[in-house]
């Protein structure tokens, strides 16, 4: 069994999900070192920008004031900026002492609380109907933040509204989070869902089976273009075309104004394993080549509105 | 090792290759009995719309004129119109004896040779550009037919005019006839190719990455909407958006009078498992419900050609 929270602080130790488990089983870590938590980081035990944002200020608590494991921790994952932020924000109140340390990691933790769930409020409002269908790639639940997520965490109150239809969940290949732990997440609230292949996603809200697409970001440029999950560009024109709302939800901490546009996001190419094989089952013959990129870039105006945790921008 | 025919007839037996083994083996089978051509149907070891039409017309060659055996054979997999027909088109001659009936099978087998040479050569000739990066969605290639396909047939005519300068396979989820497939018989032609996921293909069309879209069909209305697999239609939308060519590469056959518009093609859902697992795979949490539409419908408005053995239509 595991607890609620994807990650917490409980009785001077670090509580984590781990994910590597998921969905075989739900088995709570308990962190009593830095060390321990820098090796669940590296194992994507703990994963998503805001959890990891919450790992890096919780993990200062544990270090004991000792510089050196601070700086091992804050440079355990180098693309993750959230963890070096986290680890900042609890960082500099070590001169104050351990209690103030623990009080700004603690902080850090119930901000990424009330962002999820302010982002979970007003994304169920700006929605119009009583029983909504809706769609979304990728995890952006809980389990890549502490207890709820970003679009997830719309889904989730649409559903305690009683106004949720149905989710359906994209798989997100290769890495099949959707598969894997959206789904988990969505059984877990009791939400009814359905679980498609990424290809279907446009189709099916051609067809006039989706309400709405609700989708997370890795990044927002200053012109509201938005970097998020492969498969999200191809809903954007599918909603468009349909003329069904397509919402972006992420924290205010996404929006990068120096980023003027897409065009400026480089896209990082993950390698062509993931592709290739899958939990070590080949899928392709060998020597063939693949391309992977692991994000894609929807431009602003197939974007209905952006909701973070303080308001709603349409691009 | 296997011949360059997927289906031919040879000293009195059909063989075939036998494609449950690809990618790993390219074995041929020799089928020299009507229940192991039956067999062979069933277990998809040869499978596609053409294929199983030389199939069912080769089939009655082997039956020796017993009309029970071959109602047995023009039903071994009901929705396979193309099985009935090639049946049907040799099945005419019984009375003729059995060399009529031979040589009405070998000109089904002829025909297809044809009519895939001939949607290469136009296809080809019908896109502009020397060096062409093209991107194609299932398997349409050799493997479905005799010898060449629909739309992996231009792709190889290209390939042998100099002009290809890479093909982009999508996998195909769930069946990952293209990662499996597709990437096999490039390979063989020697053409450069890499493999993407499903949801990677409207990207990479977006961001200027290719300069055609090559599909299939299995069925084409009467005006022009086309139902082809699952991941059509995202494709055909990223093409519009981004000025490049979507053609659809089809034989006349595959042309439905009697279906005025693509909504009233009924897509067939072909069950949750083939999501679900992947050879015997678990992929999402015990109890996931999946939507598994097969195919999908692109309406004529984002198709820029459909190709024909006889001609290019523009709808």
């Amino acid at each position: 069994m595991c607890g609620v929270r994807t990650i917490d602080w409980a009785d001077g130790a670090i509580e984590i999900i781990d994910q590597t488990r998921l969905p075989e089983a739900c088995v709570t870590l308990r962190l009593t070192t830095v060390d321990e938590l820098i090796d669940a980081i590296r194992r994507l035990a703990v994963r998503g920008a805001p959890a990891l944002g919450v790992a890096g200020a919780l993990g200062v608590a544990l270090a004991g004031g000792d510089r050196a494991l601070i700086a091992r921790l804050r440079a355990a994952r180098p693309t993750a900026v959230n963890l070096a932020w986290g680890v900042d924000r609890a960082a500099a109140h070590l001169d104050e002492g351990p209690e103030a340390v623990l009080a700004a990691a603690l902080r850090v933790r119930d901000e990424d609380l009330a962002a999820c769930a302010a982002m979970g409020e007003r994304g169920a409002d700006l929605l119009e109907g009583d029983r909504l269908r809706v769609m979304t790639v990728c995890n952006t639940g809980g389990l890549a933040a502490v207890e709820r997520g970003t679009a997830l965490s719309v889904v989730q109150t649409l559903h305690e509204r009683g106004r949720l239809e149905e989710a359906y969940a994209l798989e997100t290949r290769p890495l099949l989070q959707g598969a894997r732990l959206t789904t988990w997440e969505l059984a877990r609230m009791g939400a009814p869902h359905r679980l498609v292949v990424d290809s279907a996603g446009p189709y099916l809200v051609s067809r006039g089976g989706v309400d709405a697409v609700l989708i997370g970001a890795d990044r927002v440029a200053a012109n509201g273009d938005t970097a998020n999950k492969i498969g999200s560009y191809a809903l954007a024109l599918a909603a468009e075309r349909a003329g069904v709302p397509f919402v972006v939800v992420a924290p205010e901490s996404t929006i990068d104004a120096a980023t003027p546009t897409g065009d400026h996001i480089e896209i990082e190419d993950r390698g062509p394993e993931e592709v290739l094989t899958l939990r070590g089952v080949r899928l392709a013959p060998e020597g063939t080549r693949a391309l992977n990129p692991a994000f894609d870039v929807t431009p602003h105006d197939l974007i209905t509105a952006i909701v973070t945790e303080k308001r709603v921008i349409r691009p």
